[in-house]
């Protein structure tokens, strides 16, 4: 069979068998297929949709063109958690030592910055010698040690995810919720996982802006793990103002630190205890949401949390030192005090803009190359809900490069809108999918 | 503008802007947009279509990647003929010198066949030493001398169709009326024509089978010429059974001089006057069909059409004696005669089926770097409509090598269906479009 009638099947909207996904993965990822030839039948997939079972095939073959992990040798269940990615969304930091501290194994393979949200690797290396780009033996045996180990992607991991995902980049294909869905669950579950919690968001600073989009996309991921055999459960959380008061990469290590400690900002402590809860049932240590919470609040006061995220440090070539002493980290050299000029209340802070203005300070990327400057952020004083006078002081940029400081600045103050009534705030957490 | 925001437009159903459609194609022809951007963006047009604004742009950007051939200072107007393509379609090959002999001026560029269909081109190199391969300037000299060429595409001609016509081969988009309908249009409206007479093909043996969507190209073509400023005329016509009596390339050549000489088909010959007294009315000879059909019926019965024919076989390099003597074509070596083996009325002929069988013996190329046999085709001796009994002989097979014959001969005798009843023939010419 010519490739050319694999894409004609797909263009005229018929589904793909088992046999032609696989030729398309593996040839492409070979390069018996061309460039020219993925990017019409990725269009034809964008605008034509897949169903469940050629979405799961499309998985496994992404999968297939790698490695998958083997920990069936480290007792315990293994469950990892990922987000779709939000703004000043840290959760991963804080939550994976938390439950590897109450016996699940947490096989982690995250993502970098891009665009208005920053990126779990990007944050880690803001602890001075922190290491992310491990072998696979390297984070085989970490998590054989102590049960933890964040890191990158590595080439032997689905190798033709990366691959897809380039050319989806340069071929204006991104958005496409069958191929968002099997770029993500093809990396998660070549990891060696067992179970995997997902944090699907919604809202002003997310990728999937309406409830109804994140809500099909929550479900086929979950459906691409359950047909692949994995425990899967997937929570649809609130992105509307930014989470916790930390928008940057050293700042929010320091903040998952304070959620560590039990001194963390609300909202993160609340969505870090949730999936937590979630992945200890999913990894069999806890059979109840109360047994469960109760074990997380427990592995924070006894700073076991504390400890576990301290060996991963130092196994990841890190200074533990930075838990103790801030001051470790980089930091920024000049403020600008973003003040309102209304007085009213707090409706709505636009995290996508909050995101954007970080990229322009170098918090986070435009382009994959760009380099990131791990010191600056923006530090958030006010959220929705909260009264302002005309003056206050809503949010503080932190910057060590002055060229777009001004404009920064500015678009987050435009972010913020202020009314005249106090809003009813929703819920952080809308939907539990599993 | 990246270019990836172009095709997200296209991709979400956003008409293009002039600017945006000449990104394209000026890119792509020079090199500077990729293969595979290309290949999405022209997925995404297959898809979701382009409105007659963007095709008459898309075209004539097609049209500015190359030349346009200056015909200026050649008296007259300048009318050529395109078909889509059909099996036994020879009627460029008497249809041009019997217009140029009449004093219309027929600057005419044709393809090759591929497929089920012939192409004048190969059918003309059946006449030992005819050139095709004539340079723009040869071109142009020809039709001052003698108001008649007969040239293949060159490559100053509309060069990004053919850089995208491969594309779109490779990709699987071609049959895409708003592709199909630029790439025909830019190379007709780049040989420097005033009007355009078209043929537009449908039946069993066209690449549009339905007559609905034959019409949507037919309006779509006519289109694009005026808004391009040139007169154009749409005839669809019925591709059933095959055009005339011959399907080959010498024994075509021979059919098109028995039209010239008075004693051709019934059908080729009432196609080529309907199309022949559209192009003098175009080409300001004619002012009425009456008066057209006449002064071309003259220029048959004075030899003025055969002359003409002679004089530009002449120019091109080829030898006029076949005119007069038919044992200098290539010819066949062997035959079978297909014969029927049901009595009663033949109520059809698939004419794609009996084009594939000429490509099986070489008439013709299943791929574009196949080499034609000139001299073997298929001789039709009874069609629809006729009634047969057992052991009648329907059609010959002509063929050399006899590698594909009995299987060839075999797909003949199944195109062709018998029943008990006597069928109402169609009409040759359906509808007229302008």
């Amino acid at each position: 069979m010519l490739f050319q009638d694999i894409i004609i099947k797909k263009r005229d909207g018929i589904e793909l068998s088992d046999n032609e996904i696989s030729e398309f993965v593996q040839g492409y990822s070979t390069g018996s297929i061309p460039d020219y030839q993925a990017a019409s039948l990725v269009m034809a997939i964008f605008l034509n949709g897949m169903s469940g079972r050629e979405l799961a095939t499309l998985t496994s073959e992404m999968i297939k063109s790698g490695i998958v992990v083997d920990l069936s040798d480290i007792e315990g269940v293994k469950v990892d958690k990922h987000s779709t990615g939000g703004v000043g969304d840290k959760i991963s930091i804080p939550l994976a030592p938390l439950v590897a501290a109450c016996g699940v194994i947490v096989p982690m393979v995250s993502g970098r910055g891009l665009g208005h949200t920053g990126g779990t690797l990007d944050k880690l290396e803001s602890i001075p010698g922190f290491n992310v780009n491990m072998s696979i033996e390297e984070y085989r045996q970490t998590i054989a040690k102590i049960g933890l180990c964040m890191i990158g992607q590595t080439k032997e991991l689905a190798p033709a995810d990366k691959k897809i995902y380039s050319l989806r980049d340069a071929t204006g294909t991104v958005p496409s919720i069958p191929l968002i869905s099997s770029s993500i669950m093809s990396k998660k579950l070549a990891e060696g996982i067992d179970s995997l919690v997902l944090d699907v968001k919604t809202g002003s600073g997310a990728f999937m802006p309406t409830l109804e989009k994140a809500q099909i996309l929550a479900r086929t991921l979950v459906d691409i793990g359950k047909r692949s055999g994995k425990r899967v459960t997937a929570f649809l959380t609130r992105m509307d103002d930014p989470l916790g008061f930390a928008i940057g990469n050293s700042s929010e290590i320091i903040e998952s630190i304070k959620v560590l400690r039990g001194e963390g900002p609300e909202d993160v402590t609340q969505l870090t205890i949730a999936l937590g809860a979630e992945m200890l049932i999913l990894g069999d240590i806890a059979k109840t949401q109360e047994e469960a919470v109760s074990l997380l609040e427990e592995a924070i006061s006894s700073g076991a949390a504390m400890d576990k995220f301290r060996q991963m440090i130092e196994l990841q070539g890190g200074n533990p030192k930075v838990i103790d002493d801030f001051s470790l980290f980089p930091s920024w050299s000049h403020e600008i005090d973003i003040k309102v000029d209304t007085s009213g209340w707090i409706e709505s802070i636009n995290s996508t803009e909050v995101g954007m203005a970080g990229v322009m300070i170098g918090a986070g990327r435009a382009v994959v190359s760009d380099l990131v400057d791990h010191g600056v952020g923006i530090k958030i004083i006010k959220k929705s809900g909260e009264k302002v006078t005309v003056g206050d002081t809503v949010a503080v940029l932190q910057y060590n490069n002055p060229e777009n400081a001004k404009a920064a600045a500015q678009r987050i103050k435009n972010a913020y809108k202020i009314g005249e009534n106090k809003i009813t705030s929703k819920p952080l957490i809308f939907k539990k999918i599993n």
